[in-house]
């Protein structure tokens, strides 16, 4: 059994990435290979949309979270499915528009937007601005003065709500950089200035608890403490909020050792939460926003690496080196995150040890994995590294000038290359002699 | 008083850098902005070169390791200064290369070398593989023999030398990807193979216990271990490693909590033990190589970023957002390192509160510095991060698809772009629609 609908073995012993052989693909394209399985990819977009379609009788969006993966592909399929996008800096606003994403349904994010950021952001039609602070509100109220508009804009609210996940991941809580808070009035006393500003006008709110979170109450409770905010701005201030943008978070499966709900019961128990408090409060249904982005892409991800040593040291552990490493997946070294493999070329074959896979970086902390269940192993195997869609190509890094991997997008029968591996020319393409 | 020699404070309380107005340098060159003090580079490869000079009758030679910073400037800056370089994959051989490095000061490093750096690295005339395994062995002996040549090679060794560092930067130890193990008898075994290989000759044993270590017993302990198989090798091969190199490793002082020997200390014992050890052993001196890469560097980057935002949460604690983070410095999020900061546009004032330095990306974990006593700041002011030129530009990469920072190298009265800042178009460019 393989950890995803999408992966089989082939009558070779190969691993199968929908029906293209992982083998032969890593000999086509080359190591370190990034391979997006396209159709996973869409089915999840469909997934969430028909879900919110299904359970929610207000109107509903879901926006794929660029920073997971932000490509010119990935942003055309994004815009295919019918999803909307959030952008988190002006790099990816650049992409998505560079695209031809349908920016009217972008949400900008980010704690910290740069003068040429908003500008940007503004100029491309960004259709909302999730606004972090007061300094940021009067930055974008002048922006869109100085282009005589009207900025539709959300805050960026923290619930107060300290959820079970990694410490760098979390963010809900009082004490995070994001955002305003709810329980000391900040969030309101904010809602309140921009109500006195003429270039921006409230939209909705918005709040984002944190990442990997495998329990649906604190999403709950983060709609009452929200819709409660809504509430009270229609009552003291006279504002119509009309979205309640819940972010992402939702955990995803990376081993045997998660256990994350379905997407179904997440969606149900949100969206009826939403129900039952605009019910109690007299609000219309508010257009339901969520964001997605590794439960959209982390599963539609595999890496392909080839092995290039397996030093074996006798009553310490065997070390698997491949021709990648943290460069192009730095969630190990940072996280501690816990990806599948297997040796895609021996793929049916039972693990015959656990072992550590390591990077070819020069740096120890630069591993894999740890204690990972292997196949037997030789130089000239392809490993493949699973769930691997997001925060790899999006984290990856030229550390010790390694160019980072090419891309492949698979769709039934066809591959395509997405992104072009970086030559040594690329790496050098900046510096001045 | 300030961190460093070249550090202070100018008539208007701006931070002088050599000669050099930070705050002006922002200004001419935007933010964030990577500064290198190029003078201070130089003066600590003098340094190096003279105490190896002072305190060793044997020939010597520093190599500066090109992964704490690599481009073709600061590759020309080593050359001149008369160092040889440590590169550890193809892309920093080709940029010593690209720069006009001589490239038989050069030696190859890496747990796992591609086919093709191999290739690549012996077409450009690298002086020395540093080989890490058997299979490495094998391959590095094919490729001398097609090209009908005797490649220079030294075997990494693991001493087992288990000191003070964190987990992920020491690799002295037997658990370790890196090398092949001194008390096993794997590393006399290797050279014995290698011996009997026609088209590669043993030069010498390479040894690196850790990085930021803050004593030098350990780097003496290496001595006698590593010398002691290089006589082991002479009587039971007749093999005459005549290069001791020792690696790098030790450390450097990023702020108040950290008290590294002086390198004149640290050089005059490590001498003293090669020269009592070949005393010991009948060996004539071998020629020393050291590689450090953050004394070289580390102290002569200063990093400039302009403040966005500052986020007083009553009772919890401020955040001081600026206009980069883990994109341009991982190093808190990886190591939790402590680099120095300041406010260079109020340099001379005292530090009035603690504070976090937070980065823009969307990332919670994504801060520069917690507990950090700070001047008075306020948006738009400049921050200074100290001691920023090893490992930052290095690890940095386009999370958020935020464009990498310009670099800049100073002398007296001189100024100079090295690095031009990535555009929205280079990060795009491999992108394909």
């Amino acid at each position: 059994m393989l950890y995803s609908d999408n992966l089989s073995i082939s009558p070779e012993n190969h691993l199968l990435i929908g029906s293209h052989d992982a083998v032969a693909l890593a000999r086509e394209f080359g190591t370190p290979l990034y391979v997006l399985d396209e159709d996973t990819m869409r089915r999840n977009c469909r997934k969430y949309r028909d879900l919110l379609r299904e359970n929610y009788p207000g109107q509903s969006l879901a926006l794929f979270a660029s920073k997971a993966l932000c490509t010119l592909h990935t942003a055309r399929i994004t815009a295919e499915e019918g999803l909307g996008a959030d952008a988190v800096s002006g790099g990816e606003i650049y992409t998505l528009h560079a695209a031809g994403f349908p920016m009217e349904k972008v949400f900008f994010h980010g704690n910290n937007k740069t003068l040429e950021e908003i500008a940007l952001a503004m100029d491309c039609g960004t259709g909302y601005f999730v606004v972090d602070n007061a300094e940021e509100l009067r930055r974008v109220n002048a922006a869109a003065r100085a282009r005589n508009k009207v900025q539709p804009i959300l805050f960026r609210v923290k619930p107060g709500i300290d959820c079970h996940t990694h410490e760098y991941i979390k963010t809900g809580q009082i004490d995070s950089k994001f955002g305003v808070a709810l329980e000391t009035g900040e969030a309101f006393e904010i809602h309140k200035t921009a109500a006195a500003l003429p270039n921006v006008r409230v939209e909705g709110v918005h709040c984002h608890i944190g990442s990997q979170i495998f329990e649906i109450d604190p999403f709950c409770e983060a709609v009452r403490r929200v819709m409660a905010l809504i509430a009270s701005l229609r009552d003291s201030l006279g504002m119509e909020a009309r979205i309640l943008n819940l972010g992402g978070g939702i955990g995803i499966r990376y081993g045997t050792q998660d256990d994350p709900p379905p997407l179904a019961d997440y969606i149900c128990q949100v969206t009826a939460a939403i129900q039952e408090e605009a019910r109690r409060l007299g609000l219309s249904l508010p257009l339901l926003v969520l964001e997605p982005g590794r439960a959209i892409v982390g599963p539609a991800g595999v890496t392909l690496y080839t092995v290039g040593s397996v030093k074996n040291i006798p009553g310490v552990r065997t070390y698997v080196a491949v021709d990648g490493g943290m460069t192009d997946n730095p969630r190990y070294i940072l996280y501690g995150a816990r990806h599948p493999a297997l040796v895609a070329n021996r793929a049916g074959d039972p693990p015959v040890r656990a072992v550590t896979i390591a990077g070819k970086c020069c740096e120890s902390g630069d591993l894999i994995a740890e204690g990972m269940p292997l196949q037997a192993v030789q130089p000239g195997d392809i490993l493949a590294v699973l769930v691997t869609g997001a925060y790899n190509y999006s984290m990856a890094s030229n550390y010790n000038r390694l160019p980072r991997p090419a891309m492949i997008a698979l769709r039934e029968d066809e591959k395509k290359l997405i992104v072009r591996r970086e030559s040594y020319e690329d790496i050098i393409r900046n510096d001045i002699l």
